[in-house]
């Protein structure tokens, strides 16, 4: 059984926390729960990994090598200026990353226009919420 | 059963066409096969469009209203300059589009890291070949 | 009697076509026939020709030498970025044209603050709704 | 009746002024009696104003609140650098105003293509010579 | 005998058209003689296709394979934006095509000096006139 | 006892003025003597200054020298581009000079972000609605 | 008793450290203990916490909320390109953030002129020294 | 005797007023007495005109058509921004302006290196003190 | 007989002079028989200059005025920056310059795309190998 | 005996790691050997210290104040967007450092071109590979 | 008795030289007789240098230290690029440049607005002619 | 016994030649002896070759061919803008280039953060005096 991580970088463990009489249960507890079973119904085996520092993020990367087959990343707004975490992805070529965001970043604030880690991804899923993590666990089945 | 409408824009009909020996039969035509593969695997029932004139497309836009329930979109060059096209998508707000790419477009030539119909699409995917495809039909799955 | 030529292009068909209950009926139908009422209340033949096809566009300005006295053109988002349209325009100086938007362009997406026709137009109006193509037919008047 | 302002930015004063023999009468006092003709067809009351004076021009605009019930406004270069003007509109939005240029602006120097009050006025018309303000007065009918 | 296709984009249908008395017999229709004169000389089998449609060059453009050795291309104002003519010559690299204007581009404004397809062709030959076609055949002749 | 003076420049007289039952009495009327109190508190006497005249403000600028120990200054719109009112502050280089804003600028339309007086003034103050003078009120006595 | 937090990010931990000859006691130290007294004089209780990690200072503005009624914030060098900050800030909209500066950042190098939070913060003050502390703390009580 | 005005702009009063003890006599009084001087030396009536009001400058400038022979403008600040200063000068091309600077505007802050009313003046020169005046006038004799 | 010149810039004398083996006898030597033949063939006399300085070139172009009917230039790098060779093009109106290159330069680094120079000369011509120098002569025909 | 230290940044340790049929022995370890060769050789004691996180290379550049005589760092990633670092370095002034990188960044992604840690480094090396570990602890000798 | 040097850059040995039926005598010649002339009366001993080669004029600056007390230079179009000749300028600060044109540049191209050179100079003069250099000579005179 | 050159480009003759009394010996021609005793002690050959002349740089790095067996190139101020200098580099590939700056050019003006050649030459060295020329040498040493 092939075995996946599915990474969350800075301020996604807020998601949905606040508000619950907003969201109901879709904050990030419920979200993950979510993300296992699109994991498990996909065949995969699946970790979550969740860091708000871009060094524990870069480093759970480096040790992504010989353990996980493929990674979907949501690296939250590193995404828009930290090189490090592209030269993280870089330097384990070996692992498919899929660049995902919940919500379509090109209709928010122009920074978030762009992505500093697309070109080292394999490929990028945006504006679906928690469907965006199905469909990049979908996108790893096609490549793993 | 709902229905979908998959759009292609200019020059995705020559794509696999010419080197066969390279890509086998993963010409347009075998691709549309599997695209209706994708849908009906979907549970919808799925139209495919393609055209090398901007004109068509916005006319087939425009037809879409209380026929289709959503659109997967891959309009090509279009993507990059068509303000047309994004005021087509946005006559039909009642419509959602997903933006697909088969290439990973933030790997390739700069001026195809900037899209003019993302902000009025629901959501965007690329890099994955014709399984992106499969993944914008299955993001509508979400969506309608 | 002077006549004169009301162009729409791309995606102005669909105006008020969706939402009847809301604009009543300011539909592009209803919308044409207030074009005509100008024209014939400032003395002119009026033709309406719209296309969500640049080619007929160009087609069409090509037509009017020799047929009409002038234009008025609401090139819809064509204007920021056909300079085919451009060349189209000046390439029949004997006819004058006026640039016309229903919407103030200024306050609308950045992308559409831009125009490429404006410099080949004799002049352009923008914000007032309908009452732009009355304005437009106006200012022709004292151009013919 | 209605009461409409006409208000005449920097420079405006030196129209016509100095080449009476290419220009003939049209220098600013003609122009300015073609204004009160155009505001008397269009059934308005209608006042002028110049002054070379930003200031002066703000504190005009700022009187202009329960006197005037729309403006048409050339304000000649401060068009295209001036936020304290665009800051004094905005301050009135109780009155519309409508900007107006007699030349085509964007067929002038690149620096003339760019008005920072366009967003803060209802609607724009430029390339008319002094038909221009005739539209503009026009146009004010349509909102007042 | 080799055969090749002279390609001309929007509005060169118009040249000389509407000046005679300017421009003597040197229209659209004596230029093409003219072409058809090159072409022979040069001895090469010779079609010419004018279009103002963009997708209309593209679907001609798919259609030069295994018919013609090679295309000379007059885009027209399509050269500066058409990111999707740009596509249909990429998509078929067994034609060279070689790319010419008129006119110096480089001697007009600002935005024709930007060709979005010059990076796709074998050439570039800008500024002789009709001359221009002669050359861009001469150097087919250099190359297929 | 130590005297300051603050200025306030172009449309600051319209704040509060036509919108009471909103704004309660928070106009430009009671702002002044909450400014009053604000210096009176800080143990100052205190000046009040506005004009829409930048002359006017760069003459008040300039008499500022041995009458006043500081000046808290809101340059409204003129903050953007008055490059002759940052010579004047730099000009009386013995009075401290601070910027401030009652709304948060970087909140607003991208022109209001720059601003070119901020390098000549001890420092800025920006976002707390009439308090932004009571601050810079503040700041002053940690200044002179 | 209100209770507030103020955060001091990258390399403020080193102010005033090295050159005591220079500064006196102003070290972080004693900047501390004003900030303290500062607080105790505006009636708040007040926490201090300084780090140069981002992932640290991400953490601490998420564990805010429902413990702190307001914070200052003097983001050091983060300021200017850490959008991961600005995420953590608007993921906690209850609780104010003043953003603070010691020095006059408009008068340093370029990079230091655009700060990514300062939308997300109610408002700005920079330039005071260790009196920004002061003054920020005196802008909370204007807002909690 | 031909007749000359020296137009001085913002804060140009202010030049050596306040550090006498640095500039010596140099400061504005004593710099206008040098300028009569330098007319006189160069056969010139000469008067002198200084105003810290833009408006003020632009009438100014209106009245010089048949009451002098040529002018020489500091126009201080207002050069890097007036558009309505640069329309003045152009709206009375019978007058030829020297545009002159104390300093070396190239060797001070960015925004000094561009001047907006250089392209309608005859020519420029700055860098030499209050030589600059001496050698305006010079130029104005090679010119009237 | 005319008589043309052929200049060649900066590193353009070592084409081929490297590595014999790949392109056999293709150096600058060939080259220049060649560039012979095609004027011969053309009917010109024709001279060839290189150099590796720009004054040189620079001399050499001032010479050709009354001496040489036309110019084929290569300017090698100068092509991009040298505003100097430029001004010297500028200054022998009289005699028409074609600039040609041998690679396609569009295809190439970013700074290759732009060309200071075009704008001066009648003519550009590049990507066709040793067979734009032909070309070049053969567009001389054409324009003396 | 001096007493230096050599910094590695995010992504650093990962060098050679993978792919060692490649590299042979240069990975980390192994690089890490031989600067500790390099500085041996120069005569100083070496101490490395490589970390994935800014916040411990801050630390940790803090910390270098009295403990070593100069630092040779190679920030990876973090050279293009840290203002952080770049505040650290300039934060320990009596501590020299030098940038160095294993690449030519020049020749790489337009992004690794600009660093913003130059301008507070003694000097810059960049392109040798491992040497420039070596080149950077020489350039140390000269300067302290 | 002081000595100076006029440098005069590429290209202007061609200025007059060939349309002297037009320009009269204003050829090189006659202007360098006009230079000598305005330096004897100026009181001062006067050389020309004119050369088309940068390391001409670079060596001949670098020459001047000691022998001549000042220099009037136009540097042609390598105002706008040479970064050598301002090095040179700035290698021998003790000898006052004074940089003309003879045209107005600021009327002319985009590319001729910007000067290289002009910070390294005691101060700018352009738009009058020869009388430029005139101006130039006078202006020396108030600096040595 | 390996040769090599060290190239020295505009205004490097000058360094230290004026101020003996500041710089002592450190004129160019001690440097010139230091760089001699560098290559010495690193079993170099040496020559040096310093001109003002863009190109008869060309010229010498065209003849390093089969010489030299590498090159220390401080380019001085053509490094910003001189391609033909890039291009020569890049015409004798066999021969390694490393760029050397004296001076910390990132500390600098704007325009020296740029270099043309870095991406043509092995590696770049800068801001360490006369001792950058060593690490050139040293640098050398370990690429031939």
């Amino acid at each position: 059984m092939k075995k996946i991580l599915v990474m969350l970088g800075p301020n996604l463990n807020m998601v949905g926390t606040r508000e619950k009489n907003i969201y109901g249960e879709e904050n990030a507890d419920t979200i993950n729960q979510d993300i296992k079973s699109f994991a498990k119904n996909a065949g995969f085996e699946c970790d979550i990994f969740q860091s708000n520092h871009e060094g524990d993020l870069i480093d759970k990367i480096h040790s992504t090598l010989g353990v996980y087959d493929g990674v979907v990343l949501n690296a939250g707004a590193l995404t828009h200026y930290s090189y490090a975490l592209r030269d993280a992805i870089a330097s384990v070529t070996a692992v498919p990353f899929i660049e995902v965001h919940m919500s379509n970043v090109h209709k928010r604030e122009e920074f978030r226009h762009k992505s500093v880690i697309s070109a080292v991804c394999a490929g990028v899923i945006c504006g679906f919420g928690k469907d965006s993590y199905r469909l990049g666990i979908e996108a790893l089945k096609g490549l793993i």
